[in-house]
Parts: C-alpha cells; sequence; structure tokens
C-alpha cells in the first residue's frame, strides 16, 4: 500500500468498481490506450474528478497519450482486492441468498461460495449450484474451520444482529449484509450495507419530488 | 413542496430512509418524543447533522422537549412518496426479480407489484405470490394500459439498456435498475442503480486494505 492510499475516502472507493466494470468493457472491446478526456465522456464524470481519484494511488501513469487500458484494469483490480480470491458464506438460504448463490459473477471475480446456512428444515440438505444449505448451528464451527473471510446476511432483521455476532466471535472479517438493520461489529470487521428498501425509498422520493415539480 | 425542498441533495435524500426506519423502531417500541441529542445517539450520526437535514423540509417543529416521533415518522413518510402507492413491474423473472417480488415489505410501504415478465418460456405462466410472469412482448402494452410507475430490471446487462428504452417510450417514470449498466434514460426519468458487484467489490477494498494495514 502506497503512503498516500491510507485515508481515501469512501467516496473514491466507491468509485472505483465503476472504473474497474468500463476498463473490463473497454479492454473486452479491444480499446488499448484511452484518455482521461475520452474516459470522462464514456462514464460522463469529469475529467479532473477522474484525475483526481487515480492520483489517489499514484496517478497510474497517465501520460500524453491516455492510460494503458489493461495496465489500469489490472491495477485497480488488485486495489479492489480481486487479485486474490475470497471464501464466503450466505447466511440466510430464502429467494435473496439463493438468487446470490446462484450469481456466476462473483466467481469469476474470486468470491468462492463454500457453504450456505438457514433454519428452515424444508431447505436444509438441497444444493445451490452443488453448494449444501447446513442448518444454522454449524455455522460457526464451518467459518471457524474453513477459512471463511465473508459472510452474506440475508435473512430477517430480528436475527441478524444476533448472527453477526456470532460471526464477529469466530472470525469472520468482512459482512455483506442485506438484512435492514444497522449492525455494530467490533472495529476491523468490514460492513458494506444494501438496504433495498432504502433504495426503493429514495426512488419514490425522485419519482413524486418530479411529479409536483411538474404540477406547479 | 417547501420552496426549500427544491434542489435538495442527494447524499441527505440518501439519508431520508434511515431515519424513516429508525423512527418507525421508535413508534413501534411505544417511544412518542425524542431529542435530536437521543436520536444522534441511537443512529450515530451527530446531532447537528440531524438538524441540517431536517432543515432541508422546514425543522419538523423541534422544541426544546424533542421531535414529536409519530409526527416526524409520517412527515418524512411523506416526503419519500411514502403515503402514495406505486405500480410496478419486475422484468427479468429469475432468481433475483423473484426474490424482489415475494419481499412483502414493499408492499406494505405502497407499492404494489403488477405484473412479471421473462423470456424464458420454462418461467412463463408462473406465478410469484400470485402476479403472473408474462412474456416479454406483452411488457409495452401492459405498462401503457396498467398504470406502472416503477420496472424493477432484474435481467442481464446485454438487454437491460434496449428494455429500459422500450419502458421509457411507453410512458414508465422510475426504473429501479439491478443490471450492472448505467441507462442513458430522457431527463425525468428517474433512475435508482443498485450495482451488487459493485458493493462486493468495495467490501473487497476495505477487506484487503484492512489487512494491509494489519501486515505492516
Amino acid at each position: 500500500m502506497t503512503e498516500n492510499e491510507k485515508g481515501i475516502s469512501q467516496a473514491v472507493i466507491g468509485r472505483l468498481p465503476r472504473y474497474f466494470r468500463y476498463l473490463g468493457e473497454l479492454r473486452d472491446a479491444g480499446v488499448e490506450r484511452i484518455s482521461s478526456q475520452d474516459l470522462s465522456e464514456l462514464m460522463k464524470v469529469t475529467a479532473s474528478q477522474i484525475r483526481q481519484d487515480f492520483n489517489n494511488f499514484g496517478g497510474f501513469g497517465q501520460q500524453g497519450y491516455g492510460y494503458n487500458v489493461e495496465y489500469l484494469y489490472r491495477e485497480i483490480g488488485k486495489i479492489l482486492g480481486l487479485d486474490q480470491t475470497h471464501n464466503f458464506i450466505i447466511v440466510g438460504s430464502g429467494n435473496l441468498g439463493r438468487a446470490l448463490g446462484n450469481y456466476l459473477n462473483f466467481e469469476r471475480r474470486g468470491f468462492l461460495l463454500k457453504g450456505m446456512f438457514d433454519q428452515n428444515p424444508d431447505v436444509i440438505g438441497s444444493t445451490v449450484r452443488g453448494v449444501k444449505i447446513m442448518p444454522m448451528e454449524e455455522m460457526e464451527r464451518f467459518v471457524r474451520e474453513n477459512d471463511i473471510d465473508i459472510a452474506v446476511l440475508t435473512l430477517p432483521k430480528t436475527s441478524a444482529v444476533g448472527v453477526a455476532d456470532k460471526l464477529a466471535q469466530n472470525g469472520i472479517k468482512a459482512i455483506w449484509n442485506f438484512a435492514h438493520v444497522d449492525l455494530n461489529l467490533p472495529k476491523g470487521i468490514q460492513v458494506e450495507n444494501v438496504h433495498l428498501s432504502d433504495s426503493l425509498m429514495k426512488l419514490s422520493y425522485n419519482l413524486t419530488r418530479y411529479r409536483k415539480e411538474q404540477e406547479e
């Protein structure tokens, strides 16, 4: 990690995956070099924003003739930790948990599904892409014994807090939280929330406001 | 809409659903009034942030003795457009589409699932909570004839752009986009993106950075 990589704002971090996505598409399309100006037009952000964001990581050697797409793609991938593999489990094997378990793209990025858990006897024992759904009682041991980095929480908010605490006690390093509740975990355990209801409400706000503006 | 409700930043809007969630829980717990100080401790944001956010909407009458929880909950709900109902469809009825279709909480907030669509003959004709999965060819007519406000896009990025354009041509007002691609739609159509891969990569970044910091 370079000295200036410390203390990078979460806003910058939040934009990295989007750069990664666009650069991957450019690479797949056979583009070898791109200027910050062209990247700016493609991504609809200012060229100065792009340069500022990249300067957090040393700038990636933009020359007069632009960025090397393959190099930039690979470097951003490394910064995102995608050059390593991460074992993960899914806790809560209802519709959403199974949908995420079936999402092949995660595997392509190095996220390997190792186990799924649920308390519903009707789903325990069935499989998602060859991965078995196990009873909740086995979760703690499984996390300890299988080098699990990430737990995906797709369970009701009433049980999410208790489950997250158990995961923390058993050495989990990161939680991708889809439960509709904020988790308070020891510092050092990374949490990324996906609150789908919040996202839908934000859409509803923008829809409602636009309608009111039209009526005025 | 009050005069100062115009031009409210998306960052403030993005925080409203979280206020709404906490106030709903306080209300359900029978709490009648809460000071910005107590709300601040509960939500782990500063009291001054809370007051600033609320001042965008006229302040909600905080007095010496705090906010009225029920009133504040209802007012924020109104701002979010949750006092109205919104008809929505789901386009793409794979695992994720079906997971969202089964999510009852959306209905409690006034989002009414009216139809689902897919191109896969194996799923066309089956139902999710009584709502039929229809062939893609019927989508445009359905949107026009059934007062559909919101379309949820849970389909591959290759088809998402074309489908979004068709929805726009047929009067859709908002798109909740789960496809891993940015949509360019006419101004006036609200788009809220949920890029799950981006969220997972952000988690991966924080996990990787923390690990490096520990090693140093």
